[in-house]
């Protein structure tokens, strides 16, 4: 099947492999944002073209994956996950098409500062270099992955599911394919790895790789954390919670407790425990669990929920349930005193990832958005709407829980960094600590392009050498 | 001498007292900033009230110190900068009595979008929570970081060097005596651990604690960064360079990189190796080697440089010099046949801190600073200006060689994250996928000041439910 593309690389050690992304690096991170959006508009056309190729990948794929289903060594959820067809490969076009539209996340100024007289700093953003991308079965993530790297001027380096092995292998030599091209873009650019093993070895490569983004279940995602000499920036856990206060408009909260549990339990944005005031329990509570029941959600309930609604058999929620994420069609429900007590449940059992509060009174409200710690902190809402396609971000490479660099829903800006450069005349800092000058610090208001990056390489012509010397350097 | 402050905690456990900083950080990310600004102005004029008791402390440690120099078991160096005196003390007032005059680096509105109707997305600062910071031996080190922690609404748990043991205990005390009258401001909001076995308990309380920010040797922080289970964020090595291209006014070139290894050459932001292009050496070299020659700087050529200079008897350099961070009157030179030749040198020896460029050739310029990935990039500047306060940061943490979170000086928004505030009207995520609704995506320009943090704990009255079911809910 590879023969059908012309690009492939010779295979190579990891090591080197890693070394050929760190200098595709170098040249992506100076791509004008028209070569990298035209880049993009070819892979786009690219995986339409080569639709066959993928379906048939995945047909191979998925004979394999069925079997090992049928002999247990797989979920079918996995096999589901792993399926795609002609709308799959149409979305995975639209989605690289979609990332060529948004806009330049390179050479955004986020502060400019005049130190002093012909002295200015400019902060600005750039690539974060090269990225390792360890994912589970979803072919669609590939084309995803590849055209935010390539948007943000970032090489990749990607470890798919082994299931989707030949739906992979194709997808990438169809991106590279028709990056061939586009002789400014270099091949290693993307590159694919094919075993645990390479994996573990990329893991180490801490002088070649800045970043890796493990997707996947929370094991594996804790698995690579806990095994890297890289950053790691993933999402642990999703255990999300909406919080029903005393003054919540009641259906409100029955909207959005239903919709933050049953919209698409798997999701890491589902919610897993309700916290109910115990004011409006009473009222609140028998109309949710029923709807709940009804939708084939089993509910475990605190004490308090238990003696409620003691018609409804419900199971009792065990210490173990307030920190299970279930991802599946299970929510438990616990009755609390205050505002304060559903805060704290939060900050011990929570994973900091989405929280809602339903109510009415906008200082309650504020009150719960301030103290809650999290990466969304949402008023009437469902925990659901943590995804970077419903925030606008454009497309999404995961929601991170952790605090640092990228938090919540993760899109471009989650793979830029920035640099500070430093624009002078010579000056040196043992005239401004002798008292011979002094800094202004003043913010930099025109936006002067006269330092803005070239594509082309000047011309190392000899030069004369200014002839200013002055006398003083020979003192 | 703890007498003399009423605030001292109780002796407890690692845990016990990482468990108060966290629940203290919740206190303190809802402190407005006229509290936190005039907690800061406490603690600055406590620290000048309190001046004797430092001065007496600080000889203490001194007098122990300096019978370890005595003894060979400290370095004179250390010994040095342990040592303050009143201007010391003023200093440290000073620092923090300016950290209260920043901007809030709190509640600040990074993004603003309308998702629909009556649904509002906001991305907005605020901060980490509780930051263990472990530095050596510098005391005022305890009220620099104390300050931008308060001023950030964040807990810290501080270690600092043993040989400032008292000073380190008189300058907390000192702290959290102030603060204690803010009955608003929990004493957990900042603390000071006692050993290593404290330090080394800490970073495994990855629930409790947020970041680890280590100050101090290569080795430290790298020790730091190994044992760690929680995100550490410190700077490595500062291995800088100054790339003299053909097009450089010599005077200029002459001047910074003079400055950048004489000015301060302890520090990680000096000079380690000038990069020299090959056409301008015979004209430069001589003039620039015999001037760090008359400052007293040890140089080490590369084999054409010691051909060029063969009267100056230079030190070969070996090919560990170009990844050797000296600290000290050192410096290796390297003739380089291009720009391209020194950037790949940069690549492969630097350590990404700052990197500089002297050349009138804008287009040279701004092709070395594109390319060159560093945290900072200089054209005609000096790398030591790689420094918060010279950046205008007003006050800094750390330099940071990370790539990720915080990049180069670091000052108060190295100490901020953010969080997503989405504020709706019960709305689902359903409804969307159904076609019932659509989002809007529209950026939200007005500021619409409703739901601001409030600080006043709302009553938690009883409150009838709005009385709003509709029969859908029947259903």
């Amino acid at each position: 099947m590879s023969r059908l593309f012309q690009n492939q690389p010779e295979p190579c050690s990891v090591s080197e492999l890693a070394r050929r992304a760190r200098a595709a690096a170098r040249n992506l991170a100076v791509l004008s944002v028209e070569r990298r959006n035209a880049a993009l508009r070819a892979a786009a056309h690219a995986i339409k073209q080569h639709q066959l190729e993928i379906l048939v990948a995945n047909q191979r794929d998925c004979h394999d994956a069925s079997r090992a289903v049928a002999a247990g060594h797989l979920s079918a959820s996995l096999l589901k996950r792993l399926q795609t067809d002609e709308q799959g490969i149409e979305a995975m076009s639209r989605c690289v098409r979609e990332v060529a539209e948004l806009p330049d996340p390179l050479g955004q100024r986020l502060a400019a500062t005049e130190l002093d007289e012909d002295l200015r700093l400019y902060k600005e953003t750039c690539p974060i270099g090269v990225i390792g991308i360890i994912f589970e079965a979803r072919p669609e993530v590939i084309p995803q992955v590849a055209a935010l790297a390539l948007k943000s001027g970032n090489a990749v380096i990607l470890k798919g599911g082994s299931e989707a092995a030949h739906t992979n292998h194709v997808l990438a030599s169809i991106w590279r394919d028709a990056l061939s091209h586009f002789l400014d873009i270099p091949a290693a650019a993307i590159s694919l790895l094919h075993s645990r093993e390479d994996v573990a070895q990329l893991l180490n490569m801490d002088k070649e790789v800045d970043l890796i983004i493990p997707r996947g279940s929370q094991k594996f995602v804790h698995y690579i954390a806990q095994n890297s000499r890289i950053p790691v920036l993933g999402h642990g856990e999703g255990i999300c919670h909406v919080y029903v206060d005393v003054a919540a408009d009641l259906q409100k909260a029955l909207d959005v407790a239903f919709d933050s549990k049953v919209d698409y339990p798997a999701a890491c944005n589902a919610m897993e425990t309700l916290l109910v005031h115990e004011q409006i329990a009473t009222r609140f509570l028998p109309v949710m669990v029923s709807r709940f029941i009804s939708a084939g959600v089993e509910v475990r309930g605190c004490p308090e929920t238990l003696t409620l609604l003691p018609e409804s058999n419900l199971k009792a929620a065990a210490e173990a349930d307030w920190s299970t994420e279930y991802s599946d069609l299970v929510v438990s429900i616990k009755i609390v005193k205050s505002t304060d007590e559903a805060i704290e449940h939060i900050d011990s059992y929570g994973s900091r990832h989405t929280e809602s509060i339903v109510t009415e009174d906008q200082t309650m409200a504020s009150y719960f958005l301030e103290r809650v710690d999290a990466a969304g902190v949402y008023h009437n809402a469902s925990t659901r709407f943590a995804d970077g396609y419903r925030y606008g971000l454009g497309a999404e490479l995961g929601i991170s829980t952790s605090k640092l660099h990228a938090r919540g829903p993760m899109g471009l800006d989650g793979l830029t960094t920035y640099k500070y450069k430093l624009l002078g005349d010579g000056q040196t800092v043992a005239s401004y600590k002798s008292g011979k000058r002094t800094f202004t610090h003043r913010p930099v208001t025109d936006k002067v392009e006269e330092e803005k990056p070239t594509q082309a390489k000047p011309a190392e012509k000899e030069q004369r050498p200014r002839l200013s010397w002055s006398i003083s350097i020979l003192l």
